[in-house]
């Protein structure tokens, strides 16, 4: 069964749950799944509940868990590069057959990681292994090799009215 | 803490998906999570991960298990109503602290539900319920009295090169 490259971007909600609703149910068709995590490193209510009841898919982050604000440091570089060197061999070695690089877009963004690699790692990945990138601001060069594109397109979102993130429903 | 109401609408791929996202996430803060499936009725890898590993999760579906193509059909519309009444019950007993009425939007597109009920339904749950429709189409009338409404909107899809659904990633 060929695989695809699926990209959720946009300033919408649901980018990063669509991903791991995505791997909820591929874990439930017996798939393996892993999941990288860039720009984030605090642990999520949906790690939690990933680390304590699914087996088949494994989380791991790549950032130092506060949000680049104005310029990434060099740690921040450091990471994201560990970070995509780490999914270009877990990619490579295809025992996933689902791949989730959560905002990796924003690496990309922040320039904390290189198009051009992640591109080479997207062309050259295993036929049966599919790929999952969200984020916002998706650039044209990752929409443009990529099979499924959804923009999450902001019509209306309560923190415009200044509500605070809400544990298990935000994060 | 106020809960609110999310819609995830439009044409293009995870709105299901992020509703299931939200469901792992609140499971994973120790969350009770009620989903309830309109016109679907057949059993998806995502309900299997879930009756397997969640038990934070029910699911139940109100739908016959096929997509309506033309006009629905008695059987589709008393099934759907029975739905809904079930739906209203559970909201309003206030046992479930996510309540995710899936692909709602489209059973109200092809008038299987009323509006009018729902709307009702929405404006009297309880404070700490939080609610999720999806479905593509939601009506003016649903967006205008919901917090948050993401369009997932279509850039690029691969259906569109004549692929069909495939277990695990579709299904």
């Amino acid at each position: 069964m060929k695989a695809y490259i699926h990209v959720y971007t946009g300033n919408g909600k649901g980018k990063t749950t669509a991903a791991f609703g995505l791997a909820l149910r591929a874990a439930g068709a017996g798939m393996k799944v892993f999941i990288g995590q860039f720009v984030k490193g605090k642990t999520y209510n949906e790690n939690i509940a990933i680390a304590r009841y699914l087996k088949n898919i494994t989380v791991q982050q790549f950032g130092l868990g506060c949000f680049i604000v104005n310029n990434p440091t060099d740690d921040d570089i450091r990471t994201a590069g560990k970070g995509l060197d780490k999914m270009s061999k877990i990619i490579e070695a295809g025992e996933h057959d689902l791949v989730i690089l959560d905002e990796v877009n924003i690496a990309l963004y922040y320039k904390l990681i290189d198009v051009n690699q992640l591109i080479e790692i997207m062309r050259s990945k295993p036929d049966h292994v599919e790929l999952v990138l969200t984020g916002r601001y998706a650039p044209q060069e990752i929409i443009d090799i990529s099979d499924l594109v959804t923009e999450m397109k902001e019509v209306k979102h309560y923190y415009q009215q200044g509500i605070e993130a809400r544990k298990g429903i935000e994060y």
